[in-house]
């Protein structure tokens, strides 16, 4: 008998497998399937998972299939297993609708912000997690436990676990993902153009062109779904950018350096300014945050770190919870530490900072 | 008495302190000023030159200053030297009005394809330029013996030299590096103001936004004048682009599934495609060109290498030029040779391989 934990992974594409691989790296037992059954074949073959079928209780299941199929295969999973300390979760790029279409409390939405221009299961790693940002959209109703095991298994994988109410996050990488992945295919396309009359472009293409257009090499089939899903968001967003362009098009042709000297200087500080990834912390501060019988506790509190750009290490129930109520304990840098206990205690709960 | 060859610098920001560097690792002896007292103080303490005034005859003067004023340092520099055989060359992202107002012989324009989000002195790298793609402008009045040299001291920091005519050149990196500057930062300025509402939105900006947004933390100074130089390339690429995006908008709001699709595959294809850097090749293939006396022969044979993607890895006068008669010795990768061999012949070029 081993006390290696059971994970099961529904779809070997680029981020199944890497999750698979990731997870069987940190020492767990991995099974997984997919509809292709080649797929599956060479993920048995590589070792990525160790069979078909879960053969023992499962603590966690991923699911990694397109984003349109994702309520349905939680739905099937969640009726198959009865188990009260599984966790489903998926990796779908956008949340709202799977989050209000699945509202099992052993359900809970994620998104990991990683990818690569490889696809599929031979373009598979299990360092892909390591300090990326893992989105997860807890509700009012997400049982604190739930979330503080998932937020350890992704630990595990080495991700940055963040907070995001679904709604929110699907605005927001509208503008981080979905609109710049249109953009790099327009980009990438324009350039083509051009190169099947002078092939030499592609010669000019240096490391910025390459950078840009980098995510347009990722797996084109995935992307319809989402961004439909996605529409009302990703096309205000592509249509702000739009009027941006045009507004610096029209400083260009007016030769109003002021104007593009502030936008390119703005833009610049900005981008320098982007966060790093935050693996871990030199200093850590251990916070004890009182969680009253409110539901949502648990949402406000992981979300308000998200607002404030503070990492959550590590996030434990410090005393059984029963509903929402109880005690969080979290790792946080110490930098951060003072700041976030105000905002925490501006929203009514207790913190007190263990020694 | 030191064999090692003599280069000035003019201009010690990111480009003319990597040169200055790259240079000095080939053994080169190199001086180099700045406009900035206080560069130069750090340039010579740091050993990125050797002094601040040439004190030999000079073999290359690499002119790294902003695009503005390039025209007017190379005519200073030429006066002040009268050595037939000094090479003198920019750096400027725009080369149509450089090459038409500097019309000596001893003046070959260039354009290193390469950057970095540092910016200046302090940014500087010796391996700046490896693998990197270096642009050169020959004209028909190009000496062969001048560009021969140009491409040997070149392939000395490590670049893959590639000529292509001026206005080419003006008009393909529109699309390849002008517009996505403009792009990075109308993309990175966008989420920058969400994120004053939503800061989570830099925990959400993953790989694919970082490096689409790179360049645009660059220098902005240097942007203007590249722009309004190129002007009118750029702006209808900008606005070709944003026509682009609205047509994926408009497929967004239809659901108009095949279009998105058929869009992000033919990126993706293309980006795949997108050729490597190309530092060397495993079989080279030797090639003796005749070139006649007929003016312009040196850029129609380089330029017509770089039409067709072929890497010249070595070029020299096998027997002495004078004026454009002789014969050019070209190292070019062993697969492409026969295309390329074909390709001359159909220009009138005698060609003979070297066994």
């Amino acid at each position: 008998m081993t006390s290696a934990k059971h994970a099961h992974v529904v779809g070997l594409g680029l981020i199944g497998a890497s999750v698979a691989l990731a997870l069987g790296e940190a020492g767990w037992v991995v099974t997984g399937n997919d509809t292709d059954p080649g797929v599956v074949e060479r993920a048995l073959a590589s070792g990525v998972i160790a069979s078909r079928v879960a053969d023992a209780a499962l603590a966690l299941v991923i699911i990694a299939t397109p984003a349109g199929v994702v309520a349905e295969v939680a739905h099937e999973v969640l009726s198959r297993h009865d188990d009260p300390t599984l966790v489903v979760t998926d990796v779908a790029g956008v949340k709202g609708a799977i989050v209000r279409d699945v509202v099992e409390p052993r359900f809970l939405g994620g998104h990991p912000m990683a990818g690569s221009e490889l696809r599929g299961l031979a373009g598979a790693r299990a360092d892909l997690f390591q300090g990326c940002t893992w989105v997860l959209t807890p509700t009012e109703a997400t049982p604190a436990d739930l979330y503080t095991r998932l937020h350890g298994y992704l630990r595990e994988v080495g991700a940055n676990v963040v907070a995001v109410a679904s709604g929110d996050h699907d605005r927001l990488v509208a503008l981080a993902s979905h609109v710049p992945h249109l953009l790099a295919g327009a980009l990438m396309n324009q350039a083509a153009a051009a190169a099947r009359e002078d092939a030499v472009l592609l010669q000019l293409a240096a490391g910025g062109f390459r950078d840009m257009t980098r995510v347009a090499a990722g797996d084109p089939a995935i992307w319809p779904d989402i961004l439909f899903e996605n529409r009302e968001a990703v096309s205000g967003a592509l249509l702000a950018l739009e009027g941006r362009l045009a507004i610096l098009r029209d400083a260009l042709e007016q030769r109003d350096r002021d104007a593009l000297e502030t936008s390119l200087t703005s833009a610049a500080v900005a981008r320098r300014q982007l966060p790093g990834r935050a693996l871990d912390s030199d200093n850590m501060a251990y916070l004890r945050v009182l969680v009253a019988d409110r539901p949502g506790s648990l949402a406000r509190v992981t979300m308000t770190a998200s607002e404030m750009l503070v990492n959550i290490f590590d996030i434990e129930i410090a005393h059984a919870i029963e509903g929402n109520k109880g005690t969080l304990l979290l790792a946080v840098d110490e930098t951060q530490a003072e700041r976030f206990m105000d905002a925490l205690r501006g929203l009514d709960f207790g913190v007190v900072r263990e020694k």
